[in-house]
């Protein structure tokens, strides 16, 4: 089977480790829009005509599904996706709110949704999160914390004052926080230490189990083939996915 | 005579304000790409790529001449544009450094040039002071200043943070600080404070000066009527025209 995995940038790399480690597909072709990201500070028809340029590209690639890592992507565009493509759409969102219905038992449990601003204002991790029976959720768009996992301050003195500007006004500690962009996994570490009595989730892991829910996977476990393509960059985007995914960069189309 | 003002966002409206202040022209037409915004991460040919782009709209106004308020469009769009406009293209960095040359008169002082990391990769600003007799200069690209500014944090312990972060390793203080990049100005008071006994330039404030040697504005000072373009969420950016400008916003087209 071969998946196209579709995100604003590098972040979505995250989702195909997942993937890669899981080795559900024969092969996976990744297009990053690096010449466009963020998404998650557009406008909802910005991200959903832009998404749509992403089914274009991978019509030439005759895939069995396409993954939509990004939450911004995810959070507006997904009908549309489904209505226009010739192939499965599943975006990041539903998994992660589906996880956090099979994790969390408690229906009071103070749920913090962290996101960019689309994701947080579409609403729809609130609303899904609703339908599951959770009352008590709070969405927050931390927006510094994107280009800061850009520059690499995974931790120190400048996360610790973004995430203090952020966090210190929240009327209650959450017992559960969503890490609802793909670019936050990577300051997991350091939100946990600000949150160390909370359940982390993080939306990109929680796709895989949902694939594994919805496609036929009977073959067994694949050596998956990985071929990457960006708007711009692709020589970065190689480096990340080099670093990321354990690869040799030259085995990297 | 009619300007165009181009923007990858809402940034060059601090240009806008300055050329309202001195009534140089009758209209100003302004294009900011707020749907691609930022620029200053992307590369040379996307940068471009884009700014053609903004030329073909541009054509359909009849312009006298067109102002590149952006600095990563004016350090590497500014030839290619000239050869393909049918108008003057006037770009932020030469003014900028040509406001340097008359502000300060010691060749030995030590130059900190402010900007994203497309203008200081560029080292258009660098050659240009290297031209003027400079010898001693820094270029550095505090990604997180624009993120920032756009968030509203306009000084407190995340931008007094981050300044600590990219300023503590320079190896001289500086004598000269070049805000190289429109978002800047918004933060000249703290940067001011980190350094005190600076002499800040700011690029935008610059081109005024540059356009009224290189045109010919004999008929005086001028009553400016100003319409807004954006490539995305138009509200927004009257939004922002209204604060900065002190214009009514329902006066905005």
């Amino acid at each position: 089977m071969r998946a196209g995995v579709f995100d604003s940038g590098v972040g979505g790399l995250s989702v195909v480790r997942s993937l890669l480690e899981q080795g559900l597909f024969d092969e996976i072709i990744y297009y990053g829009d690096t010449a466009r990201v963020p998404y998650g500070v557009k406008d909802k028809n910005t991200i959903i005509r832009y998404s749509l340029e992403a089914v274009e590209f991978f019509k030439n690639f005759n895939i069995d599904t396409l993954i939509c890592a990004c939450n911004s992507v995810s959070a507006y565009a997904i009908p549309e996706l489904r209505t226009k493509a010739p192939f499965p759409v599943f975006g990041v969102i539903e998994p992660g709110a589906i996880a956090v219905c099979n994790t969390v038992a408690n229906k009071n449990a103070h749920i913090l949704i962290l996101g960019t601003r689309a994701t947080i204002n579409s609403g729809k991790y609130q609303h899904l999160l609703q339908e599951c029976g959770f009352a008590n959720m709070k969405g927050l768009a931390p927006s510094l914390f994107v280009p800061m996992v850009e520059e690499g301050l995974l931790e120190g003195p400048v996360l610790e004052q973004a995430m203090h500007h952020y966090f210190k006004d929240l009327p209650q500690t959450p017992d559960v926080v969503i890490l609802g962009c793909t670019h936050f996994p990577l300051i997991k570490d350091a939100i946990q230490r600000y949150f160390p009595k909370a359940t982390l989730i993080h939306s990109g892991e929680a796709i895989v189990e949902h694939l594994q829910n919805h496609l036929d996977f009977s073959e067994g476990k694949k050596e998956t083939q990985l071929k990457l393509f960006a708007t711009e960059n692709p020589e970065g985007l190689k480096k990340v996915a080099a670093a990321w995914l354990g690869l040799e960069q030259k085995t990297l189309l």
